[in-house]
């Protein structure tokens, strides 16, 4: 058994702002995010006002696209050593943390190329503050960064571990997203907590976060299936079910229906949430019978099926059966994801979890 | 709402050895330990075997009394700065890991005397790696160091917050503990949830280590009370059952069982495990009712009644009334401490807590 997740988590209103003595910690910030939600939302805003309040320089790199690239983790890693960053803060959904994160991990390693991120050993990133937006993505609890590989046309994590050394949580940013986002991304945020409850590491630590977290999303199923307003408090709560479902992942690595997701997200854009979703509902029908039951009730659900039908109304995905297959098969191909899957995986049982 | 615990925590059985790499933090070790249980259970051979296969150079500093005292540190720490040790490695129950969090920060300080354990600031320790051979302190998963202080005749935690960047938590070490040491921490672990669980901090992110916790214990409620002799998988689960406990106050701190406690420790020699337990059913009934009730059933107990039966029949307490009442008065008059509880505490509620 282990337990590992370093980040220094503050949960509330206003987060940003009560929390501004902790986030001095270097003298210029390099701040990673998307080219319009945190202006909206208030996030930008906030970060600014506190940096400029305590002193501290900043430079703003605001081009993360949706599933960012190699590339663009690049062009931030440019951008932060030319204005002599030492530290990093990611505002946004998982887009731009996961690609502040590698930002920080390449500045600190000015030398190597970007295949360095790839590269399997331990290397120390500059310090990275995540300000999370949306109520999926988990990134800020989390080691890992997922960043798109336009050379092997998918997406996929990087080698390297780099928890946020802070994480500050505020549900106002996400009262302000599109209701499609935040469907999208707290249908990812269940993704976690089911492939991290169905998982060959899942142990007392990690269903101690599986648990809670499917708790508090049950809690939050009002809000994200449109029965009742966003209010902020709910916005909070649902940003903090996610903050959960990231720590169990933390612990355990995600699945099947991630590893899944991928080529789908790349080829036919369907959005990561959805893409994830899809296949949770076949995923939990090959679990252990006591643990699915639990899960299943821990989140309100009486059945896979019951299941399938709120992730197919939250996030509805077309995917072409061809695409699926070649997920598959390369899944199939892939004998160290298969490894974290906690039931034997062979052709038929992949296919069974693709017959969506 | 907020979260923090940035130990790395290995739980198994030969956790030592399987983690022997990660033990590499520096090239000398400070050993602190105490007298004779590390020796008898395996953890300091383990610990040392590991050492020289890693070549990391050791010093064992063995004092460490029960209640380790201020001056107890202070001999750790000249031992330490004397062998130029870079890293501090705390073996054994509760005593010598907050003795060697302590002597990992004076040591990083070596201008300070040891008033400076008590300021209010935010120094940098030595890393710090805790091998915990009872169960119930949660040390190896918390920044607290509680230190005796024979110029207040009491204990106290000191100021500073010194997280061990590594647990290695190993149940062997627990099958060779006498039985009253078994009760005694199990009794300390069971007060950690219980005042994590009733406290004005208690949010969800402790809750959620609190009812995972308060599970666990309940697993292990046949081993505690003797119902079932202990096997290693047993000693390690109540073992783990500790480090949840331990992971719950480092979110919100223990209240006021665990003020009242120090001077029957310090003046009337009754173990930490008894003196902190013997008040736990009088501050759960003081709880609200849900509250009470849903904790309550998580540890497997009807009533506070239920729980006083268990904790007195595992760690018996004669206290004498006046030793208690001074103990409520010097708890009365410290407001920062009545702060942590989550219900109104006169002299009226202070004395029903003392009743026991």
């Amino acid at each position: 058994m282990k337990f590992y997740m370093p980040t220094r988590v503050y949960s509330g209103i206003n987060a940003v702002k009560a929390h501004a003595d902790e986030m001095r910690i270097g003298a210029h910030a390099l701040i990673v995010t998307g080219k319009s939600s945190s202006r909206k939302n208030g996030s930008l805003d906030d970060v600014v006002s506190v940096l400029e309040k305590n002193g501290t320089a900043y430079t703003v790199f605001d081009d993360v696209e949706e599933n960012p690239s190699v590339e663009t983790v690049m062009a931030a890693r440019d951008r932060g050593i030319s204005c002599g960053a030492d530290h990093v803060i990611g505002i946004g959904g998982g887009s731009p943390l996961d690609c502040a994160k590698a930002a920080a991990l390449m500045i600190n390693n000015p030398d190597r190329d970007w295949q360095f991120m790839y590269e399997d050993t331990r290397a120390q990133a500059l310090p990275m503050i995540a300000v999370p937006t949306t109520c999926g993505t988990g990134s800020e609890v989390t080691g890992v960064s997922v960043i798109t590989r336009h050379d092997l046309g998918t997406k996929g994590s990087i080698k390297h571990r780099i928890f946020p050394v802070l994480a500050l949580v505020d549900g106002r940013y996400l009262l302000e997203a599109p209701s499609r986002i935040i469907k999208n991304t707290a249908v990812d945020a269940l993704a976690h907590l089911i492939e991290s409850g169905v998982n060959a590491q899942a142990d007392t630590f990690s269903d101690m976060n599986v648990f809670a977290g499917l708790a508090e999303w049950r809690k939050c199923r009002p809000y994200i299936e449109g029965r009742e307003a966003l209010t902020e408090d709910a916005a909070l709560m649902l940003m903090n079910a996610s903050s959960l479902a990231g720590m169990s992942i933390a612990q355990t690595g995600t699945t099947l229906p991630h590893s899944l997701s991928y080529l789908l997200t790349y080829e036919a854009h369907i959005p990561h949430g959805a893409a994830v979703g899809v296949f949770q509902a076949n995923y939990i029908a090959c679990a252990e019978k006591d643990r699915r039951q639990a899960m299943l009730s821990a989140a309100g659900f009486d059945s896979p099926d019951d299941l399938r039908r709120v992730t197919d109304a939250l996030a509805p995905v077309k995917a072409d059966r061809a695409l699926l297959e070649r997920s598959a098969e390369a899944v199939l191909a892939n004998p160290a994801k298969l490894a974290l899957c906690p039931f034997a995986v062979d052709r038929q049982v992949m296919y069974g979890i693709i017959d969506i």
